[in-house]
């Protein structure tokens, strides 16, 4: 006879209603419902988590939004916890893969417990000699998301520009530490002093600049590609940028263009100043892309999660050698994700954005 | 002592000012000058041509604006003839590449015989058992175009959904057949009925549209998408343009965006509709890159010339058994040369638009 397990109370975050516009932490409620600690016997894969940091990411904005036409990305549902990339134990398992006790990430519910029936998309944890949050950030989605849009759609030569904006972010921080470590120039953009700061100070980005405090952002970049050529002046031709990482679109996009160099790159990363408009801003000066020749491309970085463990091979000892840092900015506690989450698209996460779920 | 040479009357295209807006006939004249078809024997690389065909081509527009940020095209200088590509005989040579009677095509002046000082970029003319005038179109330039936009930067795979704009013009008349020959289904669009006709009825595309009569650019885009879904089912994921051969920019460029599929890619070629703009159209659906992976590339012609040999070889009997057909407009005369430049802005030319340079 099987052993009767308790049920014990699991605390989620739910969607109230489909969002329009800036999401509110009113569009989200917190509510306590009951788990049984325990895969069902008849799943044949599933594995059942408890939480341990919740990772809050601009893309599941679009999640939250009403599906009109068919998408790439499915909607949550209202009623139900939201979904996000976490870092998780596992307490029961009727997988092969996973037993209990193995540590994990993936994408995982907005909870205290989850049954993951198909847990496809979950990497084992292996290194646990950094701190685990990391796995929400650097080692986790974030960090894949920089290595591989700038490496892989990127292409950095050494010596190039690197432009990065959102650059203090999740993503952001790391792009600039991954151009520094390729000898690239590297100069970011961030919505504070304080961000400006740790750009210059702490991620070692070679210029940096608060855009709020610009009335003119072509005029700023200029400013900046005027910088670049007292660096280096050998290089023929026009100066500007190689490679803008883009993480915002709307007007910096616009203006980045302008500065644009000859066979320059963009990986298309996100446009997060866009996603809560009811019509997105127009990008005027998409002429540039034929003159300069450039390479502007979007990228998933789950299609490259295959490069995932040679990714981690590589970035550990620069994390435990002191060569990449990374910032975090943690909340506590479900009761402060929604705050968390809505606060990414007013930047007030300094740092990559986490919540440490907390037993009570 | 050498032998005097007469000087004869040389009439020129000649641009009056740089043109805002869109150009007017009247933003040249017609004026005639003296010239002796003779190369000075102080220069060591001149040769001296008779031009016979001049090529209208679109990106002459932007040398007729004044310059203000350095750009990578140089500005035409009022008061002097334009310049543009054509098919001209070689009269007099101080070029070890050229010699009287020779046949070139490349940047000319638009006048009757022009004085070319540094003719590093004139391609000697092999085959004239083909109408020589195509050099101005599918042996020349806008050949050249079409094949290293489709082909280079397209990347086409067989049976995959190719969309061009523009489609009846130099260029696009020639990406669609090029689509048809990879074994791609083809769709067009074009400005008048009789366009349509030809797209349909002699260059061989699956499916055209007039898109001056379509009220919603978008819902005429999902119209072609799902005629695609009728002819081939067994493709996974979601239907659409996997290669949208960018002509025209603007509204059909945000139009398109919507209907690209899953790792599409966009050979950004031309933007017509933007050339005589003071303020370029905003392109709203940029998004889209992103959550479709798709690759957004400027090309210029100029960066495949090195290709061009292998492509004239792997063309002619394309063109000589008759699987590939090219339609031109031929203008008559310098005199109307500014008019059948103008009117490529109004959709006046139905295929090539060029000019034969009449004697009198
Ligand atoms: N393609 C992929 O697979 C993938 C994966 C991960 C992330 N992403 C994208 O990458 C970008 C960065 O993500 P992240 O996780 O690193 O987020 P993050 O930078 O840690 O947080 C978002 C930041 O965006 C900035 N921001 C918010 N609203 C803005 C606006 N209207 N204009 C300009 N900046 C604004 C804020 O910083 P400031 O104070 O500097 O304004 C905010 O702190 C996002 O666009 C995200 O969607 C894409
Ligand atoms: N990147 C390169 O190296 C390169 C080289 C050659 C050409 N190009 C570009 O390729 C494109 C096609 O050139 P082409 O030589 O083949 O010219 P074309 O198609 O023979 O002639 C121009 C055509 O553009 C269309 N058009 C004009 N204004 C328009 C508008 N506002 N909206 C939509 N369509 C408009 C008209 O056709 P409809 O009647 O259909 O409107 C017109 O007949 C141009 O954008 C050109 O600049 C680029």
């Amino acid at each position: 006879m099987a052993m009767a397990v308790a049920e014990v109370s699991n605390k989620q975050v739910v969607l109230k209603n489909y969002v329009t516009g800036f999401p509110k932490e009113t569009d989200m409620e917190v509510v306590t419902t009951k788990i049984t600690l325990k895969v069902p016997e008849s799943s044949n894969e599933g594995i059942l988590l408890k939480n341990l940091y919740l990772s809050c990411d601009p893309y599941m904005r679009g999640r939250m939004t009403k599906p009109d036409r068919p998408s790439y990305v499915d909607s949550f549902t209202p009623g139900k916890p939201i979904m996000g990339y976490g870092v998780s134990k596992v307490l029961d398992s009727q997988n092969p893969t996973f037993k209990p006790g193995d540590l994990v990430w993936g994408i995982t519910g907005w909870e205290e417990y989850s049954l993951i029936t198909s847990p496809q998309l979950f990497f084992k944890i292996e290194h646990t000699d950094v701190p685990l949050s990391y796995y929400t950030g650097i080692l986790g989605m974030p960090g894949m998301t920089a290595y591989a849009g700038f490496y892989e759609v990127g292409a950095p030569k050494k010596g190039e520009r690197v432009f990065v904006s959102a650059a203090s972010g999740a993503v952001g921080q790391l792009v600039g530490q991954l151009a520094k470590l390729a000898g690239c120039y590297i100069v970011g953009s961030a919505g504070s002093k304080e961000k400006v700061d740790l750009l210059k100070n702490k991620f070692g980005f070679d210029e940096a600049f608060n855009y709020k405090e610009e009335e003119d952002l072509d005029a700023a970049l200029r400013r900046f590609v005027t910088a670049y050529m007292k660096l280096d002046r050998s290089s023929a031709g026009f100066e500007g940028i190689d490679i803008y990482f883009e993480n915002v679109g709307g007007k910096m996009l616009d203006a980045v263009l302008l500065s644009m160099r000859l066979h320059g790159r963009i990986p298309v990363c996100g446009m997060i100043s866009q996603y809560n408009l009811q019509q997105p801003e127009g990008v005027h000066n998409l002429l540039c892309l034929i003159s300069k020749r450039i390479r502007m491309e979007g990228f998933v970085v789950v299609d490259f999660y295959h490069l995932y463990p040679k990714y981690v091979e590589w970035i550990l000892p620069h994390i435990k050698e002191g060569r990449v840092t990374y910032v975090e900015d943690i909340a506590e506690g479900l009761e402060s994700a929604p705050s968390a989450l809505v606060g990414l698209f007013s930047g007030r996460n300094v740092g990559k954005q986490l919540l440490v779920v907390l037993k009570n």
